[in-house]
């Protein structure tokens, strides 16, 4: 029969362009992939639609069943969940860094790359300001980042952001639509703005940064305006359990606002040296006691972002060796794919398709002999969008309600 | 020049997934039908989109042309049209069966198939009955199945089913809305339920099962209710005139609902021991006076219910020997196709892709072999779904409205 389980794998950026004739996909020797793809059936993604470049957060919710149009609104509730800050409904939740400034000017975006433990200091003393009847909350995540949450009422996320994403003036918040609460919002966060710095210059931690010569962490920047707001569960919506396994804190907030059960996996940590054989081996005890599973590595984009062909040549390398062997069983539906190409001749993302893979018992296959790009766009599955995929693996697991009768 | 006219042969359930390697489609000799693959284009179908599971109305539906979320209201009323029951704009419309019960426990979903000739009997019985403002009319159909139609003022479909669809406690039937027409309807078919068992538990068919200790029909069970209203047809929307073959009563009953003429074929029967050349014949002859043939035959959806993947096959040399040849012309274009999968190892509806072979003079060939679910993989009309198979089929005969000037 089929398999009545899936896991779905995630390599952030996978998808990328030729370089000297080959992407790094091509490149990479991947026995265990290569077995899977003579087995299985290949396609080309395009997670919202061909030619559209994702962001991560667009991209995930929309590989997951939940189209952004309908569920996403900003970064911010989404970063907040994924560094697993309680939020109500209704809170407007905005991604911070702690940043240097001279006068009004950012001299450094990350205050430089203030330690995480410093960081937690500086958030117990603007853990809570109250500006006028708005209670804003500052949680420190990790090093220079955080989050700020706005509670209170006749708030909007339709602001500009005060981060102006590269060394420079420091930005006014502006309202994005003529509203009283936006109006209300964007005051609110340039008096909370100021009145943190006033407290920031007199920060303990400050002082002895100034004295060992390091940047001052005394600015917020915040951006990415977000409300958040309780959405229909994954098991409400498609009748099965599932977890997420993920580093990033971005992922695991996507995976919490859908209702995704949170897997935390020591070593596990969204970087280039995350521990894949953990979190393989955590995907493989976990199935067993649910549906379906999303295994996100972050990596594969990391290096694609530093143009690092090789890096990203060798790192998937190890997701075969390391990562893909211990999710190999006929009772599961293995689907490897990315959430956007991030070509390492561009450092960005780019809206070309990702190459994706299945693999599952008593399906169809065409029998394909390598991965990658290429060999894609010889696939059974032809091209799909990303508002298909979760019908397209509810199917295989037999779980896609009939429309009809 | 191109064909003028197109004979759309729906193979129902056609699509499969492989058994030891092959599917029914693949293992089947079928000279006739590699002859048109060779000279034909290829693609896979998803009636309903990638990844869906399509029921059998609103895939029809929407292979012909109409799209289910704009003019599907339920089963009831297209199970009532193709039974030849006169229903009128504004009827709701439920299907039902005669079953067994004990006390309010179902015992016997199928009245131990009562035969027609005892059904009708029992129609005789309650062919009409009055409860409140409303006449609520039963047709039998075949055997156990019938048609329930409710004529009155303030009603509604959306209510719940009394059939439980297994064995076990006869289902009250509630409103699925608060509104009062839903309330009206849900209210008065629980007293029709009551009266016709009143009524059926001293029905002379029922005293005379009992002398024979044959399960008694002392129960009516009601489901799928739909709201019957007129929609343009067929001719109006694509300018052409259309008509269909088929032996079950649902197709019949889009064919109808959509303003398709239903041709009668003797020996057309939606079983397995179908009279297929009395179908292919009225076909032929039919084609001369319309533009456009639906051409439907149930079994081999049946063979896979059943998981007779051996019968499948068989099934399908069958339609290649005696379905296929008298509708080989080279003024029709020849589309054959299936309105979903139904894999055999499953039993039941799928959402995988349907193979679909288009043949047709002076058209675009991929020169493919074969005709099945993996060299469709590599045919030349790609991944289509059924919302643009009707523009598709329509452009081939040239019928197809120009967009624009």
């Amino acid at each position: 029969m089929m398999p009545k389980k899936a896991i779905l794998v995630i390599l952030d950026g996978l998808g990328d362009l030729p370089i000297d004739g080959k992407t790094p996909l091509q490149r990479a020797k991947k026995p265990n992939i290569e077995k899977l793809a003579r087995e299985g059936i290949q396609g080309l993604l395009s997670p919202l639609g061909r030619g559209r470049v994702p962001g991560s957060d667009t991209s995930h919710l929309q590989l997951l069943g939940y189209s952004p149009e309908k569920y996403y609104s900003g970064r911010g509730p989404l970063e907040a969940l994924g560094a697993g800050i309680e939020i109500k409904e209704g809170d407007i939740a905005l991604r911070a860094n702690l940043a240097t400034a001279d006068k009004n000017r950012i001299i450094d975006r990350r205050a430089g790359r203030i330690s995480t433990e410093e960081a937690k200091k500086i958030e117990k003393e603007i853990e809570e300001v109250i500006i006028r009847d708005v209670k804003v909350i500052f949680k420190s995540t990790a090093e220079h980042r955080g989050v700020v949450i706005l509670r209170g009422k006749n708030l909007s996320d339709k602001i500009t952001d005060s981060d102006p994403h590269e060394l420079g003036e420091i930005k006014k918040i502006i309202p994005k639509e003529k509203s009283k609460e936006a109006e209300k919002t964007a005051a609110v966060l340039n008096e909370y703005s100021k009145k943190v710095r006033e407290i920031l210059e007199k920060s303990k931690v400050n002082i002895e940064r100034k004295k060992n010569s390091l940047p001052v962490a005394n600015v917020i920047l915040l951006r990415s305006a977000g409300t958040y707001k309780k959405i229909p569960s994954f098991s409400e919506r498609f009748g099965i359990r599932g977890a997420c396994i993920a580093g990033g804190a971005l992922y695991k907030g996507v995976a919490k606002y859908i209702g995704l059960d949170i897997i935390n996996v020591e070593g596990a940590t969204g970087t280039k040296n995350t521990n894949l054989k953990a979190k393989a081996e955590a995907a493989r005890k976990a199935i067993k006691s649910y549906d379906f599973l999303f295994l996100h590595v972050k990596a594969t984009d990391s290096f694609s972002h530093d143009g690092d062909y090789e890096g990203k040549t060798k790192f998937i390398e190890r997701i075969d060796k390391e990562l893909i062997p211990p999710l190999i069983d006929e009772n599961v539906a293995l689907i490897i794919t990315g959430d956007h190409s991030t070509p390492c001749i561009r450092k960005e993302h780019s809206g070309h398709e990702v190459p994706i893979l299945i693999w599952a018992k008593n399906e169809r296959s065409d029998a394909l002999k390598t991965f990658d790009e290429f060999s894609a766009m010889k696939g059974g599955l032809g091209h799909i969008e990303g508002k298909d995929l979760m019908s397209i693996i509810l199917n295989i697991i037999g779980k896609e309600k009939k429309y009809g009768s």
